[in-house]
């Protein structure tokens, strides 16, 4: 029987070693929480690597995800379907281990990470999903949601701002079954912490009301233990496990020391360091007894087992709910909603509204329908008006809700909805003003990344906000999303197209999608029936000239109304134009070549696009010789009818520009 | 002699006055912090309302912007240059009163804040600067820089995650004279915020080694009194001071609840809140005793002539640390740098390197002629080649340094630089990786917004970083830089172009610039005199065709190369091709029609577009009848090479894009 030592040394040898093949990467993490892995994972980690996506299973999370040498060990070792081929792979085109841990490129791989903290607060997602969907589903005697929650992560993570807004929200929510284990090896790039880095991060966490175990020697198994015995013994507060380690440990000249963190050790060190290891064995080659002794199947697929009986027995005494669990977990949506039907009925109410406003009025419609709706707010509920009539806020002691009031904490909110989202049962949506997405950005461009349906309500979309000024009047951020890839944008002009973008957004499956509405009302436009499907084209005639257009206006959300009262005076003064409502153009260029040119036929080159954001994006639908009427300076605080007459957004501005254009 | 509640209830009566007017804005913070802000202002804030500028004044910074009128209340009762009739017109087009305080507008504004917890983080910049400042110019008996930061904070900006980020730095370095004041009153937007922010806020900032004066009652002055003196007593770390408060304090019906935060009080609570208060007087109405004990006109002109004949004496004994201290407060250059000549070396040399290693280069050049320079890195030193020979890290213990190591903080180091810009007699330059921009970003936008001259160094530019992948390769991300109002971002192609961008990023004093730089190895490219001039215009003709061009290539950074080679390689073929470099859409933009219409001819409409980064944005230079050889995916993880190869970064693929577009 190996030792806990050679079962460490293990992934302590397949990491340098991949590392060194590879010429790049990170040995030092791997080989600084070996020991802490080899005991997390052989005595606790509940998961069975021929099935990876079983509910009930534990997630780990490796939010040092530079580390990832060290999570494709493990996988490797406990046999899920990563071979050695892979490894040695490690870093290159189209394999499964690439720099980063991705999420879809191998089995096992919980979430992407890298982007440092963000794994942390997906955790914290996937520890309130737990609670959460166990609290929905689990009845007297039925535990089918019961598993926990780890996630390794070092310096860097806990520097982050984001692990501040998660670890405190975590407190809050008393997310028991989540267990931190804090990499505390002193050393970041740029050297020995100490310099910028001497937080109580005990006394921290304990401030956000955390279980923390301090002190525990990161190489000492028994120490490792008896800490993860603590953390599971509290049921009533995450906890932080604090491991002193030695980053690297086992190269003898580079061990404890910055040079190990993201550079191959080399071949001389790599051998020094097998010699003080005692890995006698040649470069990727693991002994059978100790791929024995890591082999995880048997037992993780006696654990699921057991876990299918029990849950037979759910379903024999709650066959609704059973069947409703499995849809929610397969993340299907039942099989009829009324999306499309709403859509309908907004085209005949008519409403003149703010597209805020109306994304209510569909949640209060779709709410009730889809119980996996998971919604939040960065603490704007009011304002971005998510707080829909059947929300009930998820708290400690009611984690069974469908809202979380996520707090001023937007960075946090982004990357939690993404744990929600990859543990599997939910359908998150969270909001805040469109301006605040800059502060959760990279948590939207890893859903976007990991191709996960996360749906985000951006309000306040610009300067028709008003008086709160430039700081809260967004310019550029619709550009920043519509080139984000795998990013869907709907920017509707009205109701219907806002029942549209939230039908769209509700059966995207391969990606999140990014609802961006006013604060202020829209006029309702008219549509035929065939115009009311082309919606979910993300471009379409709205209003036709007669005869071929001259001119081809083209606007979305609140500009889409200005361009028709331009339309109709330049139809007035004898102009032929056309009017096209552009909500999403990651929909419209997703059309055929076809529908895309009778939409904007090559022919039509006098072209204006108007609408109150930046002016660059646009000049890809009008070329060079078409305007755009937008913003290419920061707005300013006033009414926003004031605003939008002062920048421009005046029919006298678009026929005038018209004018020039047409000559 | 008016009691200070009644001089407090001025900020309250001009504060819910202004909103409702208005019809929009915030009153809770201002009416629930009047009387901290009484307290501070009288009794401690050192400043001049007749000079706003004054280097040494103490600076306060309301970090819970929305609380704006709070702010103007007290610019306007101690005499700065801020009418009534500016109150008057609170949040109306072009008055100074903007819903949020925006730098610039009116005097006595220290920075612009309303993005929650920024405003913390400029303080802590500008607490930095103070203290380095003074290590760098104080000498014996000669204390010329020596003041205090403060800080109003509210809850939104203790949840945000820059304020751990900021926090945790402050106390290492051992701010002594910055006090922060959180406003504890218990509401946020979504209302009671113990649903979801529980954290022991005092245990917190003593785990970040602040000095912690908790439980303050924030409308007792004499405790605000004790608690100041408290915080001023300690000069070895900063404090938090918290001040339980009501928030909308005075107004009978409203206070303490969320509604009084975001919106007027409405007529009839106003008036009950005059009742409450005793202040009978008409609303904007300040009477003139009460205006006369606000008056802070005299005692800052007082202390500011002391410091002036300090400042006197200080010459006599240093004239040319004085002359020295003079020219930073003011922000002037030196009046001879070596910058453009720099430029000339570099080309004559012709090197072959990475344009971060040129960037090292240029700092090794200009560090030693600019003191100002203070430099730091979100930890990625090593890679980002910011820390250059002459760079001294600055500790608690030798603040004097030029060099900060913000640690994993990138949000953080943003918005501190804008801080320490701000305080003045600093050219902060910081550096992340190209993707953790996005981590920093809103921090970028404050600074285009204010106009302030930051300079980012952001590496590892596109796939061009290889194996650490898609997590870790800027798609999106130019386009996001270059859409952002008053932002210079350059992307240069060699050494040459480096030397060229760094030259203008320190010289412009507008505005921020980035400097996007690739990780590997970039050649050198031959130009002439006068292309080497043109370089400063953003965009110019590197190689042109014999007689009018039928193609043109505009490439940036890592792609001129290739546009070069497949330049040859189409010219080969009988194409007369010209190569536009780009390395500044942002300066090619500011060029006048004729110098553009030069280097880009209208008549030209085969346009190539050339750059490892989203397409979408060259559209604008190429038109409808043009190409972007570019990406609209994700990357991957790979050597570099590799990817540019699978993406399409080939010769190859230029010439035949070039030759199906040109038929």
């Amino acid at each position: 029987m190996p030792s806990r030592f050679e079962l460490a040394n293990a992934i302590r040898a397949l990491s340098m070693d991949a590392v060194q093949k590879a010429k790049s990467g990170h040995p030092g993490a791997p080989m600084g929480m070996a020991d802490i892995a080899e005991v997390l994972w052989n005595d606790y980690l509940k998961h069975n690597p021929n099935d990876p996506k079983w509910p009930d299973r534990d997630r780990f999370v490796l939010s040092n995800g530079h580390g990832s040498m060290l999570l494709y060990s493990l996988l490797h070792l406990t046999g899920y379907e990563l071979e050695l081929e892979q490894l040695r792979n490690f870093r290159q085109l189209h394999s499964k281990t690439a720099g980063h841990p991705e999420f879809g490129y191998a089995p096992g791989i919980e979430t992407t990470t890298g982007p440092l903290g963000q794994g942390l607060a997906n955790a914290v997602g996937m520890a309130i999903a737990e609670k959460t969907l166990a609290a929905q589903f689990n009845r007297p005697g039925h535990e089918i949601v019961d598993h926990h929650t780890y996630c390794f992560a070092g310096d860097g993570c806990m520097m982050e701002g984001i692990s501040h807004e998660v670890s405190s929200l975590a407190g809050t929510l008393g997310l028991g079954k989540l267990t931190v284990f804090y990499d505390d090896n002193g050393i970041s790039i740029d050297g020995e912490v100490e310099g910028w880095f001497t937080d109580d991060t005990a006394k921290r966490f304990e401030a956000y009301g955390w279980h923390v175990i301090p002190n525990v020697d990161g190489h000492n198994p028994d120490e490792i233990k008896a800490a993860i015995e603590l953390a599971r013994s509290h049921d009533d507060r995450p906890s932080l496990i604090i491991c002193k380690t030695i980053i690297g440990f086992g190269a003898p000249n580079k061990q404890g020391k910055e040079e190990c963190h993201g550079a191959p050790l080399g071949d001389e060190e790599v051998a020094a360091a097998r010699q003080q290891l005692g890995w006698p064995h040649a470069p990727f080659h693991v002994p059978e007894p100790i791929y024995q002794a890591w082999d995880a199947r048997a037992q993780g697929q006696s654990r699921q087992d057991d876990w299918q009986a029990r849950f037979a027995r759910y379903r024999d005494e709650h066959p609704e709910l059973a069947r409703e669990f499995s849809r929610r977990v397969q993340c299907k949506l039942p099989a009829e909603i009324t999306s499309e039907a709403f859509i309908e009925k907004m085209q005949q109410k008519g409403e003149t509204l703010a597209t805020r406003k109306a994304s209510l009025l569909c949640l209060n419609e779709l709410g009730p329908q889809l119980p996996e709706l998971l919604g939040g707010s960065a603490d704007l509920a009011p304002s971005n008006l998510t707080f829909w009539s059947g929300a009930k806020p998820i708290s400690r002691e009611n984690p069974g809700g469908n809202y979380l009031h996520y707090g001023v904490r937007e960075f946090g909110m982004g990357a939690i909805m993404n744990g929600i989202v990859l543990h599997g049962g939910f359908v998150p949506y969270g909001a805040t003003f469109l301006i605040f997405m800059e502060y959760m950005r990279n948590s939207v461009r890893m859903a976007a990344l990991m191709g996960k349906r996360a749906i985000y309500v951006f309000t306040h979309d610009s300067i028709g906000l008003g008086e709160d000024g430039p700081t809260h009047q967004p310019i550029e951020q619709l550009t920043n999303l519509r080139t984000t890839p795998n990013l869907c944008t709907w920017r509707p002009c009205d109701a219907v197209e806002t029942a549209a973008a939230w039908d769209a957004a509700i059966k995207r499956n391969s990606g999140p999608t990014a609802l961006v509405l006013s604060r202020q009302n829209l006029p309702h436009q008219a549509r035929s029936k065939s115009q009311l499907a082309e919606i979910q084209r993300g471009g379409y005639v709205l209003k036709d000239s007669e005869g071929a257009p001259e001119l081809i206006l083209i606007a979305t959300g609140s500009e889409v109304a200005l361009a028709m009262d331009a339309a109709a005076e330049l139809e007035n003064q004898g102009r032929a134009v056309r009017v096209v409502s552009m909500p999403s153009a990651y929909r419209f260029d997703g059309q055929d070549a076809e529908y895309r040119e009778s939409v904007l036929p090559r022919a039509v080159t006098k072209r204006i696009a108007i609408e109150a954001g930046h002016t660059d994006y646009w000049y890809k639908y009008v070329g060079l010789d078409g305007r755009v009427i937008g913003m290419t300076t920061y707005g300013e605080s006033a009414p926003a009818g004031e605003l939008f007459k002062y920048f421009g957004f005046t029919v006298k501005n678009v026929v005038e520009q018209a004018g020039e254009l047409l000559g």
